[in-house]
């Protein structure tokens, strides 16, 4: 009996310990799942036979010891800062390690150890890392093999509402962290690549320049780009590639929308808003609006941002009830904190809603003189609030390698990604009997300079 | 004699050198001007034989102390940051001290001390801080002493160049450091309070939520919000006022041209440009815009930002070469770097050109029932490049406050700021011989609500 350890049993593990219960009897396995509150752990395993649930609190030294010591393969699904105790771990007993997150710079130092010791990190084996590291590789490496060479490379990824529970004006719930939505693009600029010329793009205008792209069967959504998209040329062999740009997806129109919070500042996390825990919806839009005795908020708000009345955007943000008299509620909040829970009361998903991932990718190439493009794209629907369409998309893959692992069918060594062939090409194969599929096309090449103008 | 010790002899130390050495013959002064570069202290002093320059690192702990162990009192020019060393110095060996920055937490912690060995630290005696303060108090104190009721009060400090010097469309050259003026007003978001209403402004909308204000003889001004005007609710014992606001002023029309910037991301200080030594102008201008074969960088940005051809915006663009094919030559720069190099080709002063500081306050008050309002207004022109106005307005407060303390005419210890009657009624007065004059007038109050709507 083999056994493995699964640290962290949030929603995102969903999937991951099903798939590794569902093949415990044929593959004579033992699932140990540990996490802080032990009755999380309990339910994911609903009494399974060939299952137990510890309580694990990871930052008792002994206690993670004691667990890595006693499993053959570890999962961890702790957030990314967490994973480093564990890959110590696991590098002192000799055990394979699996992640969903990015490769930190600390990880990344273990490699040589790794490798010496003859074990397996892999890392980025999610969704996003992950299936796009996959999914893009296979048609890099295709595109490559025959001869061809990469001009462009466009890929979007998007946590969205599936259409069926697509039921408000933004064609948007929160399907995962819902602060990360709200702060999303801060920081620095987002910078990417296209036909050789630098681009950079201020979080001010972010989301008033999207791209717009077709997933077939569900019609046009748009693209904001990824803060840095520039380290995915080492990553996947693409140093000289003139056009290289990543982004998240979402329905044409959210964006252009979202853009109102961003311009009024109410996304900002930085500071604390006076006596945030007595104001109104109202006093919060209006906070960040000029002062007039009279004017109303509404009006103020649409002369500032220019929106006519009849605009869908103004549409939107009734929705939101931004100008109601609901008490925000909670003691010294930032705009973001405040916005985020407007946001939820409008943006939770219900009871029997489900989530959708899209992904889509554009591969741009020249082969014997001629250019092509081939596109992929990625559609999966939640099956309920449990087995989401994201706790699939992160834990299949998961639990796929982790398996791989374990019975030598993956056997290279070190702090990895799956952008090996022998690595994603059986995954992303098995992945498909779970209908995480792609669908690609070729498609006449445009790039962004099609008549070569220089 | 009395030694006075003035360490940093840079641009603001001008006239505060000046007035000193044209007291010193009937004061039985010497004054000594330390800097790291001993030839700016010379050129300062002219030979004058009440003065001495010295070379002096301040990091040099010995030399450091064994100036201010010799001084009778000590005047800190340096940057802020610095002030802390001299500070601890002045406690160690019981000299008076005086500089024109915020007094910082650290400073503020030897308050005890200082006052304990009966030592008097007066701090925020330049323009702002400085000349604000204490025009500020004078009236704020008048109005309360005679038994009114502060509504309101703004206040509005503009560094500017002089209208004989004014040669360009944006009505501005940089008078000081240029790099603050590049990213002025960055991080988190303006604070301000009208009508007891607490007010945000983010950086992306801080330069098109201007006030308008004018200056008899001047013409007219605007000011956009400092970061955080709040402060000065406990500064000034205002700390109920419905109204407080502090901004900065340009002429009109300068910040609605200077938003282009912030939209594309050309202030941004947090990332470096790739390849910037290599760019021109016009490759930095279009990195921010998107990509086109064909279309021109110049349409681009105009489409992008809503510019029309008659604009006096594009004018303003036009003016700074922004789409020349001008070397950038700055190793690894960041956009703001790159932006203060191509302001600077046509911001400079020259050589005949003079500065002016331009500040503007509104006191408004309840008295007997009845709502007033006081304007006051300050503008001085600099003499030259040395004696520049912001030299005087800076150095002037801090030499009359430094002979005041020294001659035992202001005699309150501990870690000051000049709030205080005493402090400020004399100073004031004296800076009239130097033309640095408030004009008063009484104004209907208007505040944000006049007619008292609720």
């Amino acid at each position: 009996m083999k056994n493995i350890l699964i640290i962290g049993a949030g929603r995102s593990a969903s999937s991951l310990i099903k798939y590794l219960l569902d093949k415990s009897e044929e593959e004579n396995l033992h699932i140990i799942v540990a996490d802080m509150n032990k009755s999380a752990a309990e339910a994911k395993i609903n009494n399974h036979k060939n299952a137990s649930a510890v309580s694990l609190n990871v930052f008792d030294e002994n206690d993670r010891r004691e667990a890595v010591k006693n499993a053959d393969i570890v999962i961890s699904m702790l957030p990314a800062r967490f994973h480093l105790e564990v890959a110590k771990d696991c590098l002192e007993f000799g055990k394979n390690m699996v992640t969903a997150s990015y490769v930190s710079k600390e990880m990344k130092a273990l490699d040589e150890q790794v490798k010496s010791k003859g074990l397996t990190f892999m890392n980025e084996i999610g969704l996003d890392p992950g299936v796009d590291h996959m999914s893009a590789m296979q048609v890099i490496d295709r595109i490559r093999d025959n001869g061809g060479k990469m001009l462009l490379f466009e890929s979007f990824t998007g946590g969205l509402v599936a259409p069926e529970s697509d039921t408000n004006l933004w064609n948007y719930k929160f399907t995962w962290n819902p602060r990360n939505v709200v702060v999303a693009g801060q920081g620095s600029a987002s910078k990417f690549i296209q036909e050789g010329k630098y681009k950079y793009i201020p979080y001010q205008k972010l989301f008033r320049r999207t791209e717009f792209l077709n997933i077939d069967g569900y019609g046009r959504f748009e693209g904001y780009a990824n803060r840095d998209s520039l380290k995915y040329r080492s990553v996947y062999g693409l140093d000289d590639i003139p056009t290289l740009y990543r982004g998240t997806m979402r329905k044409v129109g959210f964006s252009r929308a979202w853009n109102v919070f961003v311009q009024l500042g109410m996304t900002d996390d930085s500071y604390q808003i006076e006596d945030s825990e007595n104001m109104t919806y109202r006093d919060f839009t209006n906070s960040f609006l000029a002062y007039h005795p009279t004017d109303s908020a509404e009006l103020k708000l649409r002369h500032y941002l220019k929106i006519d009345q009849d605009d869908i955007v103004w549409d939107k943000l009734m929705e939101l009830n931004l100008f109601s008299s609901k008490k925000v509620e909670l003691k010294n909040a930032t705009p973001a904190q405040i916005l985020q829970k407007i946001l939820m009361d409008s943006w939770t998903l219900e009871k029997n809603d489900k989530d959708m991932i899209v992904m889509h990718h554009k591969f741009g190439y020249e082969y014997k003189g001629e250019k092509h493009q081939i596109e992929s794209q990625m559609v999966v629907i939640g099956d309920d609030q449990t087995y989401t369409a994201m706790a699939k998309t992160v834990g299949l893959p998961v639990a796929i390698a982790t398996l791989k692992i374990l019975n030598g069918n993956i056997t290279k060594t070190g702090v990895l990604i799956p952008i090996d062939k022998k690595v994603y090409a059986p995954i992303l194969k098995e992945l498909e009997e779970y209908g995480i599929t792609f669908t690609e096309k070729k498609v006449p090449f445009l790039g962004y300079n099609p008549e070569n103008v220089s």
